[in-house]
């Protein structure tokens, strides 16, 4: 089958299929998005070697539980071992044996297959067709921040970041009753977020409250957002980091502890809680598709989705 | 009066009696504890030039509430406005316009006489001595980080740093029901908390548990320790910054992220909870004062307190 590799230089190779493991199933990709972690995983994060991708819907082809196949099905990225505390609370998400699709320790959704344990797999409903669904999993990503902050009535939350992941987080913001706004570099972006209803402005318009914000969500996809989110923020008022990058960046230790902020790192949510966003607002995400290519033009799929202005770039095996 | 005052250097100075704003008391100083922040701000921290000093207690001589004259007080350290949203909630510490005593704008203890706003004084209960009394400072500085955190039952705890701060977190958390540990790296000051009956051990011999602590609290005075203390929480473990100092630090923001940490900044208590721990739980801190010092020689004073090993430095004026 044809795959987009990642060995220090992205190549796109011909692999065999890959061998069932038990209790997985064999889903064969029919869309595929390239998210920024993507993009920085071929910078030197998370020193990934293997087939890349996270973000898919698919058609499963084998799996043990017979009624599994012939479904159309988005997949949880993390794959526990299911023995610790953590897979028997039910969260694989932080097991420390986990592998994860495209990330750590397994091969990825940009191929013609891909291979996940089966209660990994959620179906997908009819009424969603794929190139909403595969917009799950990073949606995912944005519904958990409400895992770890529930903004108050009122409550001023800002966005920094105008890219997949802070349109995605706005997404979920705007319903909320909470006072929102998203600042970004792009006019582009800006102008799709406004189109939805969302606040935005350009960073070099942004006049800051006084006050600072309640809640500052970092959705850069940069490490030096976090001390501007720190100096945003109120006095204990909260940063969710949202950014997978390689590399370090410096703080400030003394403004963390004077204003007293509260610095909150998040990465995963949880599928179910995207679909059903999903479903109850009717949302769709064409307006967040730049591109829609084959896999066999992949590495050129990568350029383009590294540009500025660019927003996803979907891949079809 | 004789007063320790810094201006880029530390200096014992004969200065004039304060004079006296609305609404402020005059306090007859009779004793002051040296404190960390004390020595960060002689390495530049928080810009401060004036008389340093804010862990003090004394005798109320002059006042605008006549009953108050003669009392023997402690006093809130932070002195608001009056205005502000934050002050009117009855919390002064986020005032955007407030003085510090001995840090931010407003002259400190370490004097024969400072002021004060009458509404940050606390009367001393008579069974708590001078040199008790002089604790209760930094012992809300301990309590506050339960303002912000509440440890679960059975919850692992690690206290970074053998100083007077953690010593005094290590009083807070040890009637807790969590399990408590305190690192450090002083024999001496070991061997003060085991004498008190908390679990301390060297970091040359700590062995960290596999899978992280529910709760890092960092106290060890440096701004290196943030990365180590992300490092030895689990996943979705809680970061607690305790530690004022001069300077910025570097921390993974990948390891953050993945791990889904919380760092918690942290800085002032409520008096109040101190008074009422001191009294409930019969403290005194005689084990943690190395020398009572005549404010005269307060230069000396500040050169013993930043040796290793030292605990507390009391200056008598």
């Amino acid at each position: 089958m044809r795959a987009l590799y990642y060995d220090g230089q992205l190549r796109l190779v011909n692999k065999q299929l890959p061998v069932l493991p038990v209790d997985e199933a064999l889903v064969r990709v029919t869309a595929a998005g390239i998210c920024n972690t993507d993009i920085e995983i071929t910078h030197g994060y998370a020193g990934f070697k293997g087939i890349l991708g996270h973000e898919f819907v698919g058609i499963v082809e084998q799996a043990s539980t017979r009624s599994l196949i012939g479904k159309r099905v988005v997949g949880e990225i993390n794959a526990g071992c299911g023995k610790c505390y953590k897979c028997l609370s039910g969260d694989p998400r932080h097991c420390p044996r986990r592998t994860v699709l495209g990330i750590v320790g397994r091969d990825g959704a940009f191929a013609e297959y891909l291979t996940l344990p089966e209660v990994n797999l959620r179906l997908v409903p009819d009424k969603l067709d794929d190139l909403t669904a595969v917009f799950a999993e990073p949606l995912a990503a944005a519904c958990s921040i409400l895992e770890r902050v529930k903004p108050g009535e009122g409550d001023k939350v800002l966005i920094l970041g105008d890219g997949k992941l802070g349109l995605l987080v706005a997404e979920v913001f705007r319903f909320l009753p909470c006072e929102l706004l998203l600042v970004g570099k792009h006019a582009s972006k800006l102008a799709t977020a406004a189109k939805r209803g969302i606040d935005a402005i350009s960073i070099e318009d942004f006049v800051p409250e006084d006050e600072g914000y309640d809640l500052v969500i970092e959705a850069t996809g940069t490490t030096e957002a976090l001390a501007k989110a720190v100096q945003l923020a109120k006095p204990r008022g909260k940063v969710v980091l949202k950014s997978t990058c390689a590399g370090s960046t410096t703080v400030d230790m003394s403004e963390l502890v004077v204003k007293e902020v509260e610095l909150i790192g998040s990465r995963c949510g949880r599928l179910d809680d995207a679909l059903r966003l999903m479903q109850e607002r009717h949302l769709d995400f064409s307006h967040m598709i730049s591109e829609v290519v084959s896999l066999a033009k992949g590495i050129e799929a990568f350029e383009t989705a590294a540009k500025p202005g660019v927003l996803k770039v979907l891949l079809r095996p």
